[in-house]
């Protein structure tokens, strides 16, 4: 049966919803695919439910095609596994916590690493049961702070997670690289670009990881690539430092110099003063020279604010999300903190801050220097350095005093800190750390994720088998997710144009759209024909059958909904033919109505 | 692809699971259908999926058939809705509240009429847009105080709800028609014996109503018939009342008149010391001229314990799911209280009543009499009585003090009650309310349930369309479910012997269990040919692969996991035949292993 659009549970919105940013949600909206429910919450409509099986459908597909086996988990899980492996207490405030009328405590699960875990602990206990690859394609829920840009960034949302269970390595990385070929399969079928990157493992734990995203100028995600090949998430790249000085180099350099530095509150005036106050023989100072000492503040476990300081070279920035992946073990917390620029209260919490002109040390005039920043030290902030701020290092910074800062202190010699940390945003240009040449930036969806969690989940929960010698061994696990809901808003930014969506084949809600448009009941009639033909060669259809409807009204629509391939059925018929059009290249052409659906029906084959 | 055994995620179990209480848990779970996950939630296993899927696709094709449309909502939604429908508060402890981080307000949906009423009045606004149905096939939640027996009473379950959406009662009972109609379908289908019966609307609202349940001594429901079509789940079932009597008969009833009852605390006592004391001209008394007055705890919002009085016929038993329908309006309280015996502490919070001798009134020696039983009256306490306690009847009950009942209490002028509320277990025999014989009663697990909500919904919503003469009329709605989760149990129920599962063709996880057992290489072979050619004529295996597990284990799982058709591949092999089994009638016969894809297949198609 064809969908009839005189009966169609669909409105057609000719204005922008007011809250949607993003062209996928716009346009999901406004034709009709998903409409609002609630904060970070949508309802699928029914051309929604199309697309929405039909990416399903492929992503199973591929999965049974790697020896996945389809499993369904319940959503709302009781707290105790997720306490065992940790994450209870990770995800802090990201995920839903639900109490019974008894008052005990459930989560909406946001993955299932343990649940999967305790399934195959309960099913198999030898090395000939693996490997086993087990996936479900389910309901997720996570408590975005910020639920934004339509199904990209939503709260409950659905996802197919996968997960592997091999005896060793060696059975992780095949599963591993099964699940890669998939992902990229799949992919390809659903017609989405994606680049796979490196990532760091997050809450989730692991070593290895690659993230799949898709290029997007929307996209929350910031990735690199070398022409060399190297290519990963921002958060993952890792900083090519300089050398460490050797003991004889560092013995040469200058005693530390504090000098007035009036008014150089800010990287440029600092810059500036310092070329008029101390002028340097082999070439300017630059804002390279200087070390930025940045007051951040952790938003760690029931709202506690704990200030840091970081150092990083003066001509660079701070990138928080990149700072968060790193400085949450160093700050002993559970999870990724928070992390937020210190504001005037938290500063005025350090009364021996200076404001503009905090530095690491404190140096006396004969060059001596006592540390100021560190947990140990003076301040009590803890202080952590970007790789850059290599041992031998020397810098212009702060001197802890009003309209001072301090020349020449070398790092290593005349400072120390708590931590090393990954502190500052990666640049066009910057060096691949694999040598692989210099780096270009670009914004991504992800797409997917895939991980080799190892034995963290295995160990915590016990699972363990019997190898070969009949030892028991923990078995090693991977991870593996694509979001079915953001494939969906991610196709949908990637195919539109001014007038609406323009959908792959693989995915579009039909085939394709009949349109009969006049007055004729033989146009109706030739129109049911069409679609019976359509119908009979396998085709699915969306046929405009209002009769109270303008053909202005209907070619919009056609445009607003995106299916590949229109039908008109109208004017022409009078000569025998029908127009068919492409919604991709707005090519149109007529043909005979005789032949029309063979035409078709090779169209969309092909 | 045929589901292999050597590989397919199952570990039949030998033992019945501890907390297994009725055959659909146990065997589901030995057969490795589904998996507990915590309080009331289960997982579903590979091959559980593939009924599950089964069971919607049957269940989508017949709501698509009467021009049911499926959409999807989320199971997480914001408490707005549900606050101006007055189910948040309706619902009690029943469902799963849920916070967000900022402290906004949620619930996990038990039912998504609010939902569908503001969809609908989002897309529509004239009488021309409808009728509309709208479904879903998703995960919905309930908070159970006591799940128990596998998936008949969880947590977290998935149901096909249906909404309609019609603009007067003539469209709605259509739709109603069309659902009912579209559910006897579905459970002939599915194999699945159901009998339509009268139900009360609980906390949904609405008028009529009909519950489909599948008679089975494990069921929680109760039901009646009479051989005249009669239908009724036992909590619809009103009492035929005997008429009260006229004024003039009222007038020759002799006075009331206390009489000293030592040790008479139960009825049988009473009726034993009445017959002594007052023997009666035509024929002795019996425990249905006694009235019993029985002291109830109704628990409110807030864990609030109010006690009230319900009077029955001494030979009859208090039903208090009966009395929960239809007390909570008397009491004023929202939704359907819960109620229990009274405890010593409640009963010892009135101090007028006197255990054993507790009557509607105190009666003078004259035979005047006062009040005591009732909100307005001596004791304080709402007194509500069976509609058989009609006016004019005379009673014998308790005189409220102790060692004392009085004869002859009439009601209707010797004491009143401030509400009439049926009350009394229905009993085999009882006359059918519609005059169409003796009731017989039955128990039954509730399958699917429709109702008339008509406006209630709309009204809260403010969902109007304007009618065929301009004007705006409040939709009409109504709301339909049937249990997926459940009917898979019901199907179990139904469907075993004590060696295992007997499913029904429709929604067998496979069509053929194929099993190869002997040692040779070329048995393995046959055996692969025979599920290539049965894969070949449309038909899904499930293929005993396994090389190192005996015949016996493989047999034993055939008839656990309960496929209809097997067919061994074998010793007989060696004369050219395998052996072809039904799983329900036990019959074996052998066929020529060349003819056999063919025979199976129309054995199948059948």
């Amino acid at each position: 049966m064809p969908l009839r659009m005189s009966t169609l549970f669909l409105r057609t919105l000719r204005d922008d919803p007011a809250d949607a940013e993003v062209a996928s949600h716009r346009l999901l909206v406004r034709a009709g695919y998903i409409r609002r429910a609630g904060p970070g919450a949508f309802t699928w409509l029914p051309l929604g439910m199309r697309v929405k099986n039909r990416v399903e459908q492929i992503v199973r597909g591929e999965m049974d095609a790697i020896g996945g086996q389809e499993v369904q988990f319940p959503a709302l899980l009781p707290k105790e596994p997720y306490e065992v492996s940790g994450r209870w207490e990770d995800y802090g405030d990201g995920i839903f916590r639900v109490k019974d009328r008894k008052g005990a405590d459930f989560l909406l699960a946001p993955t299932h690493e343990e649940m999967f875990t305790l399934l195959v602990k309960d099913h198999y206990s030898s090395y000939k049961d693996l490997p086993a690859y087990l996936y479900q394609i389910q309901t997720k829920y996570r408590d975005e702070a910020r639920p934004r840009a339509g199904l990209l960034r939503v709260r409950e949302f659905i996802m197919k997670d996968s997960y592997s269970f091999t005896v060793d390595d060696a059975g992780l990385e095949r599963a591993y690289q099964d699940h890669r070929a998939a992902y990229l399969r799949i992919f390809a079928r659903l017609g989405l670009e994606v680049v796979p990157v490196q990532a760091t493992a997050g809450a989730m734990g692991g070593s290895a990881s690659e993230e799949f995203l898709h290029p997007s100028p929307i996209g929350e995600d910031t990735f690199v690539e070398s022409d060399g090949g190297y290519r990963a998430n921002v958060e993952a790249v890792t900083t090519v430092a300089p050398a460490p000085l050797d003991e004889a180099a560092l013995a040469g350099a200058p005693a530390a110099e504090v000098k007035d530095t009036p008014d150089s509150t800010t990287i440029a005036a600092l810059v500036e003063v310092s070329n008029q106050l101390a002028p340097r023989a082999q070439g300017e100072w630059t804002a390279a020279d200087t070390l930025k000492c940045v007051v951040v503040t952790a938003v760690l476990d029931g709202d506690q604010r704990r200030p840091f300081v970081v150092a990083v070279p003066g001509d660079r920035d701070v990138d928080l999300k990149r700072l968060e992946s790193g400085v949450g073990e160093l700050l002993g917390a559970t999870g990724e903190p928070t992390l937020e620029a210190a504001t005037e209260v938290d500063l005025g919490k350090v009364p021996s801050f200076v404001k503009g002109y905090i530095g690491p040390a404190r140096v006396a005039a004969d060059g001596a220097s006592t540390q100021f920043l560190g947990g140990e030290a003076e301040s009590g902030v803890p202080f952590f350095v970007d790789p850059r701020i290599a041992p031998g290092t020397p810098w212009i910074t702060g001197a802890n005093a009003p309209q001072q800062h301090v020349f020449g202190l070398v790092a290593g010699r005349d400072f120390t800190w708590d931590g090393v940390v990954e502190a500052t945003a990666v640049r066009d240009g910057d060096p691949a750390p694999d040598g692989s040449g210099p780096l270009r930036t670009r914004r991504g969806i992800e797409m997917g994720h895939i991980f080799q969690l190892g034995r963290r989940y295995a160990e915590a929960l016990d699972l363990k088998v019997l190898d070969e010698n009949g030892k028991q061994v923990v078995v090693t696990m991977g991870s593996y997710g694509i979001g079915v809901t953001r494939a969906i808003a991610a196709l949908a930014e990637s195919n539109h144009d001014e007038k609406g969506l323009v959908w792959p084949r693989a995915v579009a809600p039909a085939d394709v759209h009949v349109v009969a448009t006049g007055k004729g009941e033989e146009i109706f009639a030739a129109a049911e024909e069409l679609v019976a033909g359509l119908e009979e060669r396998g085709l699915t259809v969306l046929y405009d059958d209002r009769k109270k409807v303008s053909a202005g009204v209907k070619f919009s629509d056609v445009e607003l909904i995106g299916i590949p391939t229109s039908v008109v059925v109208g004017r022409g018929l009078a000569h025998g033919v029908v127009e068919v059009k492409d919604r991709a290249t707005g090519e149109a052409r007529e043909v005979e109505v005789a032949t029309a659906a063979d035409v078709i029906a090779t169209l969309v084959a092909g």
